[in-house]
């Protein structure tokens, strides 16, 4: 008797993911999965490129989180449309989550959608959600290590941002050894160096995202 | 019709936990389940606590990682007797890993077995690995939110140790809040905060460490 549940779960897992991104380009909206460590800076990231955005391109925000919604209270607070998705536990967002939050976001209010995944360096590669763009975000506290520790995630990134780079001393963080961890799991992923704290590097990012949604939304129309 | 899979798969683990425990038992070894995310220091806080126990206590350790040696290295460069478990892209180690490690551990030249799980506040809380003690480390610039947002693995706690302490005015961390997040979720929680950088408080930690390794010992005997 065979009975192949993982590969069911995994291919209706993609299946919706596609149904996800056409909605959203139905909608002219062009999604990025953040995924990190916890703690990494994901809302700092995404408060910090909301600000920096052009006005034309205004954001919206999915939070996902095991519990709490503590980071959609900061976004609301920032006056930035948020739907928060609690996984109940589940170590990472899935496509049925994200189609589950889309009656609750003003379609024709926004162009980016932020979907912050659950803070984790491993799950989250693997389900796809329908986004246009997988965003690794790795912080200088973490170490220079983690793409050779956490492969899959940084293989599946499109871009690399690394935060809190004004701490790099204090850790004796080494950029080199970790831009070439990531450039050989991810040759064309280009790299971004921001201080969210600061602001140092965020204008350079946000320009750089500004442009990519850009192309892809001409792509879609 | 019925296909219990999950439920097996669970089972198996805590039964071959406790295989594992009784084996630890034998040999008169007391283990440590170190949970955190990624780079919260758990490696750092290994080797600060080795150089701070009783010469009587002698550690090995059991490295778990996604990919790499890059940790197993550094505890065999430190003298301390060391085995490597790449999970091959799994979250968390499980109890079946730690015994195919066993015949690779020096039993009756250590006391305390460290095993460093996989750096994940999700996934490793939930497979039992036939450790006496479960310990998470959290670090200050994840941010004092980690337990509201991450409540399953700090209601998994035996005990929990706050790490990179010299950094709490840097990230306005408040010690209350996260404090009150951990016991709210595990009353009973020893807390200890230390600096594996600076040494800050890793003294207090060793010791009670070797003194609740004394005691488990104690009951085993």
């Amino acid at each position: 008797m065979h009975v192949p549940i993982v590969k069911s779960i995994l291919t209706s897992n993609d299946q919706i993911a596609a149904e996800n991104k056409a909605v959203l380009d139905q909608h002219g909206v062009v999604a990025v999965n953040l995924m990190a460590s916890p703690g990494a800076g994901k809302t700092s990231l995404i408060l910090a490129t909301a600000r920096s955005l052009p006005a034309a391109l205004r954001p919206a925000v999915i939070e996902g989180d095991l519990a709490s919604s503590i980071d959609a209270e900061l976004m609301a607070k920032n006056g930035i449309p948020v739907v928060q998705i609690n996984t109940g536990g589940n170590c990472h967002l899935d496509a049925p989550m994200i189609r589950s939050a889309f009656p609750h976001l003003p379609f024709g209010e926004f162009e980016l959608l932020l979907i912050e995944n659950v803070g984790n360096l491993v799950c989250p590669a693997n389900f796809a959600l329908g986004a246009h763009l997988a965003l690794v975000v790795a912080s200088v506290p973490e170490g220079h290590d983690k793409p050779y520790k956490y492969p899959g995630m940084f293989a599946a990134a499109d871009v690399v941002v690394l935060n809190k780079v004004e701490l790099k001393e204090v850790f004796e963080f080494d950029p080199d050894y970790f831009w070439r961890g990531v450039q050989m799991l991810k040759p064309e992923a280009p790299i971004f160096e921001v201080s969210c704290r600061t602001g140092a590097g965020v204008a350079e990012w946000a320009a750089w995202l500004a442009q990519h949604v850009a192309g892809v939304a001409t792509q879609n129309t």
